[in-house]
């Protein structure tokens, strides 16, 4: 079954919002096992919809509508569905029901406008809307049933699980498939290598499709599988997993998807260890990034962002001399940042950053980019000088962050 | 002009990723005066790609295409527009000049496939990527030029403005207007309030167009104009921006588009003060983001993640008394943080935060949503409570660290 997701209305094609909802209704249908091959969006103007409504119900099987169902002049959905498929607009009982029945739930008064909102194109089934006053429908047009939705993210969401999907489980009668992914977050390789290790899984395992993400800094491998044979398509994705991790090797952080601070959190708890972090460079990321973790408190006891040298010498304890001879971007210096903050919160681990962001303060020496991390651990103290060639402030920051978290999660696992 | 723009990519058209990049194509495309009347994306399939490609080319003008420049065997928008347009694919000399430079420049060894990056339809002009290895590409199908661009949404932004948007203004020759856009930064008031407060500014302004955009927790609001006459079109805009500000006061942080912690950096910098911070809930989103903005180590000298009641205790010096009177998220908890990390940084204000971003930790007298906001001044210390109903934790971390750096730029201004 092949199904195709169209956006309607201005703010969505002038780029005034992100049309987040086409991305709900792709993984909602591929989960349900139905193929989505394209997405649309026009603006709210009669001929454009109805020249599209015209396309789409030529050559798919199902069309999920999003948008044009309001009380207001330039909703006009409704009518670009009457036009294009050659019938008036009428009444519908059911629709006039669920319009007054949100307004006499909420003891509003109903303005004449939302009468409006009642009117279908005849041979519409009405859409019940539990929590809006724009009732969808759904509708026959050539050969693809059209189902037509409000806009409104929540009320989409929730007309669609309840209404749209089961409609469309009774269109697939018996021959809905299952369809699978496994998402590999990995570090260390940039997307182009990582794709030409990895190319040959599609050949060892046909039936598997891959996709890469860069999500900088980190790059997501896919694995994508569709079948019949909930059992079978489980193996065939573990073993395409099995197979991923042995040519990425250690830089696969997580096969679950799970960002690599969660994936250091869950180490740490496991370990029943706590970390402190100190932070120069990073300027905080690393504790934004660690404290979004729902449960972080268990393991994450203090961040040290220093910023200035006075900070990092009365805060931190970093001595005079070590940044008088060396600096403040230097592996001594990272490491006298990693101990004076694991020393000072009273933790196991302590994690340091100093190095230089951008797009100033980088000299020939020191290039923008490079970065000094320190790890100080129960038994010892490490430091790492890295150059990183972004240039834009952000992207370094954000890869200084997720070296350091990748140095104490290959600490934690004993693979330094 | 009439455009289109078309995203590729099994990520997008499985919803594994939200497309953001044509809602940013489509406001440039319209500050430019070329109206966007489609958006479509489809996978990363060759037939899909010539099917859609042949369609634009036969109804547009100009298409602006991104995805599908990578290296790996995934990325088949060169081979697909080859297909469409029936010619070969063949080795660009531009394009393998911006492909090994951009290597060069980094000291990375070059991965062979990445000379696939440099095979382009024959007929096509090379558009340079300085921050990517995926060269653009332009060439005419049909009655439409197709602009191909990465994915990648920094690299893709790069190139618009670089290289595409000037192609488009040498298409339009003579005939386009001007059009201007100015981005209000405000905070403190939902959209649809902002909405009804300066939905006037179109009757008060005939020609003036409003937008509003969530940039969760921003409210921006955009104001549009277009005309012949620069200094008209100028004098309208100062003028809207003005009665803006009238009706929605204090809540406009900047008339810019600067985001809040460049506003608060440069009201710092003006007064050549300086600013250490001290946060528990919002766990270095303040600082992460203060020191986004470049120059930041003018004012921002230190902040102490002390997500541990133990290190607010070590590190900021609040009392043990204070908390086990009050608890860790009170406003006297965060008077003493403010003073603490003002006094430990040696800095003229000292902002902290403590408050329960949730899914746990919440309680009847204190629910998830509930911040404690502390300011300590060179003149004394205020302390503020609030509570939001957001739920998730990174909407609460996110409006806890502008509600608090919010409280510093309106002391800055002197209308606490």
């Amino acid at each position: 079954m092949i199904a195709e997701i169209l956006s309607t209305g201005d703010e969505i094609r002038s780029g005034a919002l992100v049309d987040s909802n086409s991305a709900h209704i792709s993984r909602k249908l591929e989960e349900a096992g139905v193929e989505v091959v394209r997405h649309s969006c026009v603006g709210d103007e009669l001929s454009a919809l109805e020249t599209i409504f015209k396309e789409i119900g030529g050559r798919s099987d199902v069309a999920i509508v999003t948008g044009g169902l309001g009380p207001t002049t330039d909703d006009l959905t409704a009518e670009a569905t009457a036009n294009a498929a050659g019938v008036e607009l009428a009444m519908d009982e059911a629709a006039r029901r669920s319009v007054e029945a949100f307004f006499e739930k909420r003891n509003y008064p109903m303005n004449p406008s939302n009468r409006k909102q009642a009117m279908l194109p005849k041979g519409a089934k009405c859409l019940h809307n539990p929590v809006g006053t724009a009732p969808g429908f759904m509708l026959k047009m050539d050969r693809c049933v059209f189902f037509f939705m409000p806009g409104v993210p929540f009320e989409m969401k929730r007309m669609l699980s309840d209404k749209v999907l089961p409609e469309i489980e009774r269109l697939q009668g018996g021959t809905r498939g299952l369809f699978m992914v496994k998402t590999l977050g990995t570090f260390g390789l940039p997307e182009s290598a990582t794709g030409e290790r990895v190319a040959g899984v599609m050949d060892a395992f046909p039936g598997i499709k891959l996709g890469l993400r860069a999500k900088f800094p980190e790059i997501q491998i896919k694995l994508y599988a569709s079948g019949e044979d909930e059992k079978a398509l489980n193996h065939m994705v573990e073993a395409a997993t099995g197979w991923v991790v042995e040519k990425m090797g250690i830089r696969v952080f997580s096969v679950d998807g799970n960002s690599m601070e969660a994936v250091v959190g869950d180490l740490l708890r496991e370990k029943c260890s706590t970390l402190a972090v100190a932070e120069s460079c990073t300027g905080g990321l690393i504790s934004n990034a660690l404290t979004d973790v729902s449960g972080s408190s268990d393991y994450f006891l203090f961040s040290g962002v220093t910023y200035s040298n006075e900070a990092k010498v009365r805060v931190l304890g970093v001595s005079l001399d070590t940044l008088e001879r060396y600096g403040a971007v230097h592996e001594e210096t990272a490491k006298e940042m990693a101990e004076g903050t694991r020393h000072l919160a009273n933790a196991d681990y302590g994690l340091a950053t100093t190095g230089i962001a951008g797009p100033t303060g980088g000299t020939d020496e020191k290039p923008v980019g490079t970065v000094c991390i320190g790890l100080a651990t129960p038994e010892g103290v490490h430091a790492w000088r890295h150059l990183f060639a972004f240039g834009q402030r952000r992207m370094n920051k954000a890869i200084f962050a997720m070296t350091a978290l990748d140095k104490l999660r290959r600490e934690l696992l004993g693979i330094v």
